[in-house]
């Protein structure tokens, strides 16, 4: 079974290059950007602005080459893709989570981004901390590695 | 831009029928289940076994007409699909986090699976707390919802 994807938006940020993006949201609380929701889908957003929190998906449109095992952004040690969020990954889909500043019909102002400017968007999801906080949950591998600047040229 | 997804394992569940779905993993703590990665993702895996919780990304593959406003499990008044989880969306993508409880080879042990049996998986990520935890992000309209059973023959 195979799906086809397409785009319902645009992600707008600051980022138009690889390595200015932040290796995390977390990382980035203050970039602010707006998510552009085509109008056929604008309906789709009633009720989104009573959250304060939002998953947003987009295809990783720029990614080189799917590898399954690779160095990460935060380990030059190789880890298995589906232990890490890099990229280059088969069915090249990501999430991040952002703040929900405002919404004006079909544009979201959003703060706390980390993806490159005019990335399309695939879909939103409330983010919601009753179903989504798991507090007590491992930090795995990446739990001894300590931010760093993005190594050079790592995609 | 349009992207094709092609599944890389199976979830395999207690739940045979939509009705029988929690509406949230976090209502279905204890219900056991398993992912099985195709081999030839296996090595993709490496490390997984780090983290306590995963997110799981799978195909709403049995989900019925998208509607971009409609009632949801817990509640009759309608809401946008981009203020909801619901699975009949644009992009029917799900995503659950789920207890990793042990890996062998290709197979993943998992707790509070909340999707049916046999759903196709597309992605595993980490959960990582540092990363995606947001105690103080609100509920939004979920937020005055009590949980109740789902009502019957809502998709």
């Amino acid at each position: 079974m195979e799906m086809k994807i397409t785009p319902i938006g645009i992600i707008h940020s600051p980022f138009r290059e690889k390595d200015e993006c932040p290796i995390q949201p977390t990382y980035s609380k203050n970039a602010s950007g707006s998510i552009e929701v085509f109008s056929e889908y604008e309906q789709g957003l009633r009720d989104v602005d009573t959250f304060s929190h939002i998953y947003i998906f987009y295809l990783f449109d720029k990614a080189g080459e799917i590898k399954l095992v690779r160095p990460t952004f935060l380990d030059d040690n190789p880890h298995g893709i589906f232990a890490s969020r890099h990229p280059c990954r088969p069915n090249g889909i990501g999430i991040s989570v952002v703040s929900l500043i405002s919404r004006c019909d079909n544009i979201l102002e959003i703060k706390g981004i980390d993806v490159l400017d005019n990335t399309p968007l695939i879909d939103i999801k409330p983010y919601i901390p009753r179903f989504d906080v798991f507090s007590k949950a491992s930090n795995g591998w990446v739990g001894s590695k300590n931010w760093r600047p993005k190594p050079q040229g790592r995609e």
